[in-house]
């Protein structure tokens, strides 16, 4: 079976978001207060416009000698980035995870974020989804003979 | 086949590591520079005694507020890290990976480091593992059937 993203891999949910005038110090609070790795930044539209990652934090802010206090989102996120649509598979979206090097991929419909996948989220997806297709070839095998 | 972590996943290596006086403006730095998302911490001897991610920096030192170019590894370390041997298989160091939350995890023999292992290189491992699982069960079926 192709999983999808919604609702096999994630639920549609309201995910944690900032606006690009909320600091370093805000993002990395909110990541640990929510125990998430990335946060989505939205306009006044509420459409998504960048993302944040501990990475970001890390090599932006914190390597760079930046103030947390005051270097905002605006400077430190990642403008436009790429999306996954509630419809696209697990297996593809795992794939343009690896090859990106992203861990985190929002989900968009209409403009709108509804959700967030990790690697994590679509590891044991994507796994469960291989195991699956061992299990039906091993179905089709034995299943045959045990009958003959 | 089973894959083994050493030389299956990663190659032997010398990988970065800092000590434990060494700051948190330091191991981000070493991050950014070497592209990676963890850092070991090792005593005067060598011997592997901590672990330092970017989820770490992000959540003990941003997002409490330290001064990064103060605050010391000694206290921003995870003590003790779990560890793997070469010898590991991929899969079962998926498993625990996924269990315990882990993106990466050190590579351990004779208490020295030898490597380190993220969630990314044994994805790839794991998943090639699977795949070729479902090969040699359809070899199986579909080989016997065009020798019949």
């Amino acid at each position: 079976m192709q999983r999808k993203i919604i609702p096999d891999v994630v639920k549609r949910q309201t995910i944690s978001s900032l606006k690009t005038e909320n600091t370093a110090l805000e993002a990395a609070t909110l990541m640990a207060k929510a125990n998430i790795g990335a946060v989505i930044i939205l306009d006044g539209k509420g459409q998504l416009i960048g993302i944040v990652t501990e990475r970001d934090l890390t090599r932006r802010v914190l390597a760079k000698g930046l103030d947390p206090t005051k270097a905002t989102l605006a400077v430190i996120m990642t403008k436009n980035p790429d999306t996954l649509s509630p419809d696209d598979s697990a297996v593809d979206a795992l794939e343009l995870m690896q090859a990106r090097n992203y861990r985190h991929l929002p989900i968009v419909d209409g403009g709108k974020c509804v959700g967030m996948v990790s690697v994590r989220d679509l590891y044991a997806a994507a796994k469960q989804s291989l195991e699956e297709s061992i299990r039906e070839t091993e179905a089709f095998v034995f299943g045959d003979r045990y009958g003959a």
